[in-house]
């Protein structure tokens, strides 16, 4: 894995050179610290339909504004910005959240990992598939669907940290309802940081926990806080901050994007005001679009209405110049299902496609995101390992081309033993750890599982195959150290 | 569905207006003849790309040479074409098949179904959803896997009749393998015939099986056997010929696509041969690529490369200027779990954004083409819903764009009461008979049910249901009794 690695930081944009190495490396279903995309992207709309969002977006800050709730702060911000600011609701003059964005936001930019081999850069042709987020349930095969534990917080690290497909730990992977509510963002982080070497999220549920998160990331990254690239502290937390739908930013949300943004730490967000707070912090647009059953309300996945927002929204982040988070393996299921796979698939070929920077919720989602599944994780984790084969393209080397091996066969005869075959079969194909394809005897005689029995035996094959990663024992006791001290500073609560 | 149809062999190209009113049908879930595309192509391959490929392919027909075995007419042919011909191995100059083909091949056709109204139009915008093809076993529920019987055969035709996302009542759409195999194409010929309106295709097993096809299609198309647009005669049959890959035509297959060319029937094949024995033959480029499993030989399906050779493949079909035909719901798997459909979606989205015209496999393909699924065809069908959807794009009318809702609604409120909602909840999304979006507390009262559960309720629902669609009784007479006459002409056999 580390001799893959080609992005720790030192260029912003990979090479050429950088990205065939890894459209191998992905061929070869090795480890990569993300993808950079060989494939152009899909564009749903035209010039003309972007402008027209656009358009409309300018109008809707312009005329109906957006209300920023209970943070006298954020409203003195927007005043001095110039914003027309009446009583929460805040007007923008065309273009000013444009302008605010594309002065400073940066287009991509690097999120460090304990392991240097697996930083992530965040942005231009680059995907970074991190795990499903938020979850109150867990869902396996043994035990059905149950609350989430933090047994099960950190089973779920492991796996994504054992995911050669997975570049990223994830965050509130599922909520670890065993443990008081102000406490239990102190457990997740550190198990982030303990059982997995990969970049993870930081809790925003409350602006001392997001302190909390940056405080032992800071433990962790030690001597070195700044980034010798950009002069800035280094981004090691990446934070997923919600917009309350339509249109209203509450209090809690916006505390949480202040504290880490003042820290330079990396934000998803409908982005404009973070520019303020510290111009040059890095930011993702986020959009989460989902359908809804007109005869429920429910919210449903995977359906056609989502993919063309996906596709649509993606074209606009690259407009306004700044990196795109949205997509996954979404579903409305219940149980990895055929349902859950349909719609799982119908979410992260157009996440691909569209050029998607971070994917939350790349595996492990079910239920419209109200339990987090073992077997669904894996599942999803093998669909994600073919994606890195789809976005490294088609290999139009001499060797790709295979007219040599055209040659050798001719007409009528076979390719299995021809010379090009021995060359490339160990390489030339994707192989899914869970896909059965072998005949329908041998099938049967091994109990006709279905793909959910095989998932089931493979996530607790790694599991019990899990090795942790090396780490400081001074850093470890540290972290423990100052999770006790936060612990004990104030009682259990759960609010 | 009357009502809907605006392509009955008037116009071979759709208006923009007929393509919008396409559109809205699809996002209501009517049913249309076929979809016009309203979405751009995906292109994974550059300029450059594909010229090489095209180089390539000159290169192997000109070097290598295909073989046409034992049909001596065929070899004739190419020689007074002027082609290389040694013994049954034939040699092509560059640029000489691209040239017959662009001579005379039609950039797309229509093909007649015996209701006007479900005449479809294969090629250029058009995308047209048939069946699977060519399955021994069939599956359900509530029988496992057997033999398949022509009274299967007669279901799925009937099941393709209702499904509103299904142009095309397809061929072989699983092997009668209770009827001889002699005469079994005139049952397959004479179920489509009369338990469907749509367009369907022929038989190609053996010259004289292509004939009766002919034969009974002419019954049905009686009087007006030429088409008045093209002063040739009416193509009612598409037929499916298989090349023997690498390279190599036979006579079995060589000897059917004849018959069929010459009465100007359409046939999807790797084409050129066609337009010397009947230019201006309708002709549609056929691609089948599946990866292969490097352990034990068996073909995978819904993996990243065949998706890129599809992508490629289309563009080639392009720049070739005729109509393509690939892609389908294809999997492995052998039942319909989870596997089976992210391998289908991961097939049918690139197909969609590929550009298929004519979509052979799209419903009931289980354990690469080895099994019908009963329930898998109605989840494929609803799957193919949801592309009718997909392809009709983003609505950018004054109504999509929803602004007065935005302006109605304001920060902090939702849209489920708003006007604009009210005026557009029916028509809103796609709504699938199959997905289970309730709450999981309802989902456990009825049965924690799967989705394939759902499925086998739906397609017996849907059979019982059935009406037959209205022939003229001394349509089906003639029909019946040339059956009859054929049947009595030779003895019963297996080969």
């Amino acid at each position: 894995m580390d001799e893959q690695n080609t992005q720790t930081g030192h260029a912003r944009r990979p090479s050429g050179r950088d990205a065939k190495r890894a459209a191998r490396a992905a061929r070869a279903g090795a480890s990569i610290p993300y993808i950079t995309r060989k494939i152009p992207y899909y564009e749903v709309l035209s010039e003309e339909g972007l402008a027209l969002m656009e358009h409309n977006a300018d109008t809707i800050l312009e005329e109906i504004g957006i209300d920023f709730r209970d943070d006298p702060e954020a409203i003195e911000i927007w005043k001095a910005a110039g914003a027309d600011v009446k009583g929460e609701r805040v007007h923008f003059a065309r273009g000013m959240c444009r302008s605010l964005i594309q002065r400073t936001a940066p287009r991509e930019f690097t999120q460090h990992a304990r392991n240097p081999a697996r930083s992530v850069v965040i942005g231009g042709k680059n995907t970074v598939f991190a795990p499903a987020y938020g979850s109150p349930f867990v869902r396996n095969l043994d035990e059905g669907r149950r609350y989430a534990r933090i047994e099960d917080f950190r089973n779920f690290v492991k796996l994504a940290y054992l995911a050669n497909s997975l570049h990223h730990s994830g965050g509130t992977i599922c909520e670890p309802v065993d443990l008081p509510v102000n406490k239990r963002h102190l457990d997740m982080v550190y198990s982030h940081l303990k059982y997995s070497d990969k970049a993870f999220m930081g809790s925003v549920t409350a602006p001392e926990r997001a302190a909390d998160s940056v405080a032992m990331a800071n433990i962790v990254f030690g001597e070195e806080l700044n980034d010798p690239l950009t002069g800035r502290p280094k981004t090691t937390i990446i934070n997923l901050i919600n917009v309350n739908s339509p249109m209203t930013y509450d209090a809690t949300m916006l505390a949480a994007a202040k504290v880490y943004a003042r820290a330079n730490q990396a934000l998803i967000i409908t982005p404009f005001i973070l520019q303020l707070v510290n111009p040059g912090a890095p930011v993702v647009l986020g959009s989460f679009a989902s359908s809804i059953s007109m005869q429920s309300g429910a919210p449903t996945f995977g359906t056609p209405e989502p993919a063309l927002v996906l596709y649509s929204m993606a074209a606009l982040a690259r407009r306004l110049g700044i990196p795109f988070r949205s997509g996954g393996s979404l579903c409305a299921s219940k149980i990895p299902d055929a349902q859950a796979a349909y719609e799982s698939a119908n979410t992260l070929v157009p996440t691909c496609l569209a050029g998607v920077n971070f994917v939350l919720h790349t595996a492990g989602w079910l239920e419209g995101g109200l339990a987090m599944g073992y077997e669904k994780f894996v599942m999803d984790a093998d669909q994600a390992g073919m994606m890195h084969t789809l976005l490294a393209g088609v290999d139009l080397s001499e060797n790709g081309q295979a007219l040599d091996a055209m040659r050798e066969v001719g007409p009528g005869k076979h390719f299995l033993g021809c010379a090009h075959t021995q060359a490339n079969f160990e390489n030339a194909f994707y192989r899914s750890p869970l896909a059965d394809n072998n005949s329908y005897e041998q099938w049967e005689a091994e109990g006709s599982p279905d793909m959910t029995k095989r998932a089931n035996a493979l996530w607790k094959k790694q599991l019990a195959e899990y090795v942790l990663p090396p780490m400081d024992p001074a850093i470890d006791e540290a972290l423990l150290d100052y999770m006790a001290r936060r612990k004990a500073a104030s009682p259990d609560s759960n609010v």
